[in-house]
């Protein structure tokens, strides 16, 4: 006999279940419950059409009910929504909100594509006819409205996440003045901070008043003919603004799996084993309300990311249909356009691996984009978080005006191959001159990572340099140019680096030698130099432009 | 006692030889000789400044023989030539160009990094004042000159591979009419006739004028007042102009090997061990002179490209102070910008696969660079070549005008990792409208390839279409406004996949079905429904769009 799929939720991962399960059966009954007006939307692309670059609205609905059901025979029921989950007779009861009923389903495998909604904290005033969050595709049109009518001189973002700096460049087209306010000290969580300091100036450069270790605490009371809100952040500051955006963060839609009786897991989000089941073996979950196992750790965690959802979405349709196939965790590769600039990351990021104690290292790279002798090279900016014990990637970050996407992508796949930093020296990538270099961003971050391994270059960081010993010398061998254009770290004496050997007389050999360069690469010379020549030295990796990140 | 290490050429591989063997040892005597006058310059560059892309000539000489030095106290020969190594005595006979004398130096270890020359044929005439090949920057100064000088209407160029191409659209840049003359039926040998024939169509939509199939048979004799030649093809039509650009391949610089009695390959390349060791053990020899070990079959080939050469110099450095480490064979990862297109390769071709019998199957994808809602997007046309009994990646091809660059990168990385088709499914790229989509280019030739391995998907190919038997019923499911506007391919029947559900009553059980669409996504929805319902199907893989880049 055939099967009856029910799927909730017509978005990514729960589209993606319905179209694999009609093409692995024919026969099966599929029906689709979507809350919302819409199917398959491009929920990535609302802050863009807020923006202005995606002019026409229509582009971001991918499909309709009807296109979807004439390609799959998917019966799609948008404005529909589940009420309850009765796991023990295998029923939902559902109501249709323009019909205004109520009415039952039975299931054979129920899939739970619910997603995550805007967490709003509850902070009085908040409630309010100037106050959006945004999801779909209904609270897009209320901010497009909400701009052409009221047409605000400033708008407010609290959240410095995804969604909060893309709305923040959104806004910014349309040339509104904007405030992001972010409770953290950085924006962009998954990158660490002197990653994240790059965007600040981008932010900054782009005339966004940024606020960091604030959060709202209260808007003072509106009447809806008001244009504007009085913002009480909580260093007792006020604000005006006439838009106020809350992007603070995402929460998984767990009402149902709780009234279902589903187990959620630590962070608030569905459990599901690999195979995308929850507690129920009949009702498998996917897409942003689940929690989902941490690629290098195991561990579970929330991981609010497209890509996964749509693999989701398909597996637990294979998996409804007899696959024993399995989900291979998440690594989080993500990326997000901030202005000119792209930020980037796969893996996990220091501040993790520092607050789960777990052994690592790292290198940074400095390079052009491609070759710095054909226009339109720009830098990118590399961390690389490795396994000291074994090489293997732990997780890598970039920021740049190009290619950042592409070195990203690279470090996910070589780190879901499990290569360590010596494999990445050896990777061959594109080049050309329009393309890349001969000897890639990531490719250097290889070479650097390994003379760390191998013990041929010690390094030391930023972090290490707030107060020099007295047995320690700290020598900046960039040119005097550089040192007088950019400045040098406190303490440091200057001796380039090609006057280095000649200079080799006046250096106390009992002493410990801190090289430092613009990105590294002179600072890497320098200590080999030094270390061939008997010195006890070390490098700093990332070098001055490094530095200056963490020191912004 | 220290080592005298001399490294015969400086650019590329030789330079990265001396850079690395000086970090290696403060006390090392590294000599290198450089028949020409510049070190380390950009060769991947010139033919950018002969267009003007790159305006300063300055910016490609990344060296200079005093940069060097004081960097790495180094000692660079410029204009010293080697006329004749003796491995018995260890030591090489110096022609110093410019003082006009011969001396000897001894040597603990040798390098040989002297690259690969252009090779120009034997054809009557070709030796004159308005031909030229490309290696060096007094090659590219004196193409320029040509230019400057003679101000061409017309300019031909002999050869479409990288450097012919190259050429073809630097020319054209500086609005010198252009002729291309290519031997093969196709340009850019590394990818296959279909991937091909897109570069084809852009030369043409650039006004180039390609002669395919076609070979430079003789020049008529030319004084040096002449301002045009009169070419004459192997088809026996004839071709004035005025310019004449020899690019019809490089063949290693093995004229010292040979003098010493070291071994060289069958492709006439220097033989070496997977520690750069020639049949001397104290002579090494790295980059575009060598044979290296392709890395699906082990077997000898030449690959004359900058990251291996770099990674081999670094290598025969590490070798002569005692590191094991081995040279990872080569994928020969490449990708060149023809106009508007990128086009890029990794691993094998199908023409190669095909000349030595090796099992394989292939899958195309047309997907767009980004997501299609978000402006920019642009078609990205890749070819994934895997081995039908493991899934391992056997090579990949990708052509388009943005997002090639990354494709190529992915699959070079999970082909070196030795990962299957399968992994490629569940690779996390970075994912933003701007920059990808959640189901990447990449992921989707993973999934297709899975479905080819696991059986859930036929697919034909466009090779196969040539003529059908009277069993085969060939369907076009593209809407009739697709059809209408593009044509179908002859033989075929259209019935759109929406419709095809509704139509299953007249369409033969006892047929085999042979379905298509525009880039293989409908087809797959098609087949899998005709599958499920009981017929014998088949998917033509790049759909509509692949035939017609082999019907070109």
């Amino acid at each position: 006999m055939s099967k009856k799929i029910l799927i909730i939720g017509g978005v990514a991962g729960g589209a993606s279940a319905a179209a694999r399960a009609r093409r692995l059966d024919e026969s099966a009954q599929i029906i689709v419950f979507e809350r919302g007006p819409h199917i398959s939307f491009a929920n990535c692309g609302l802050p863009y059409h807020i923006g202005g670059e995606i002019e026409l609205r229509e582009k971001l609905l991918l499909q309709t009910p009807e296109s979807f059901n004439s390609r799959f025979n998917v019966d799609i029921r948008v404005q529909n929504e589940i009420l309850a989950i009765d796991k023990q007779a295998k029923t939902v009861t559902v109501r249709d909100i323009v019909a205004d009923k109520e009415y039952t389903e039975s299931y054979d495998a129920l899939i739970l594509s619910p997603g995550a909604g805007p967490f709003v904290p509850p902070i009085s005033g908040v409630r309010n006819h100037l106050t959006h969050t945004l999801r779909n595709v209904p609270d897009m049109d209320a901010i497009i409205t909400s701009i052409e009518v009221n047409k605000p001189q400033h708008a407010t973002v609290c959240g410095g996440g995804f969604i909060g700096l893309e709305m923040a460049e959104a806004l910014r087209h349309r040339d509104i003045a904007v405030t992001l306010v972010e409770l953290a000290p950085q924006v962009m969580a998954p990158v660490d901070i002197e990653i994240a300091n790059v965007l600040h100036e981008e932010l900054k450069q782009h005339n966004v008043d940024l606020k960091l270790g604030k959060a709202l605490q209260a808007v003072a009371e509106t009447t809806v003919s008001d244009s504007s809100l009085t913002l009480t952040l909580n260093d007792g500051s006020t604000l005006e603004t006439n838009l106020l955006i809350m992007a603070v963060g995402v929460k998984p839609e767990t009402a149902l799996a709780v009234q279902a009786g589903l187990e959620l897991g630590d962070f608030g989000g569905i459990k599901v084993n690999d195979a995308m089941q929850t507690s129920d073996e009949s009702i498998f979950a996917v897409g942003d309300a689940i929690e989902t196992a941490e690629f290098v750790t195991g561990e579970a965690m929330l991981a609010p990311l497209a890509g996964p959802a749509n693999r989701q979405g398909r597996l637990a349709a294979n998996v409804i249909f007899g696959s024993d196939e399995t989900y291979k965790k998440t690594q989080g590769t993500a990326i997000c356009k901030v202005f000119d600039l792209a930020v980037a990351s796969t893996g996990m990021n220091e501040k993790t691996l520092l607050r789960k104690k777990m052994p690592y290292e790292k290198v940074y790279v400095h390079a052009m984009s491609h070759a710095s002798y054909y226009p339109g090279a720009h830098p990118v900016s590399l961390k690389l978080l490795f396994n000291p014990e074994n090489g293997k990637i732990l997780g890598a970050q970039a920021v740049g005006k190009d290619g950042v996407d592409k070195r990203i992508d690279v470090l996910s796949v070589a780190q879901r191959a499990g290569l360590t930093v010596y494999d990445l020296q050896d990777l061959e990538l594109c080049y050309a001159p329009p393309f890349g270099s001969a000897r890639d961003v990531v490719n250097q971050a290889g070479l650097l990572a390994s003379n760390v391994m191998k013990g041929d270059e010690v390094v030391f960081h930023s972090a290490d340099i707030k107060q020099l010993a007295d047995n320690q010398l700290l020598i900046d061998v960039r040119t005097e140019h550089e040192v007088d254009n950019m400045g040098m770290i406190p303490g440091a004496i200057n001796i380039p680096v090609d006057d280095l050997r000649a200079n080799l007389c006046n250096i106390d050999k009992q002493k410990e030698i801190l090289v430092y360069c613009q990105v590294g690469l002179r600072g890497h010379v320098a200590s080999t130099l030094l270390k061939n020549s008997g010195y006890k030295v070390k490098n700093l990796t990332g070098g001055f432009k490094t530095w200056k990140a963490f020191n912004y």
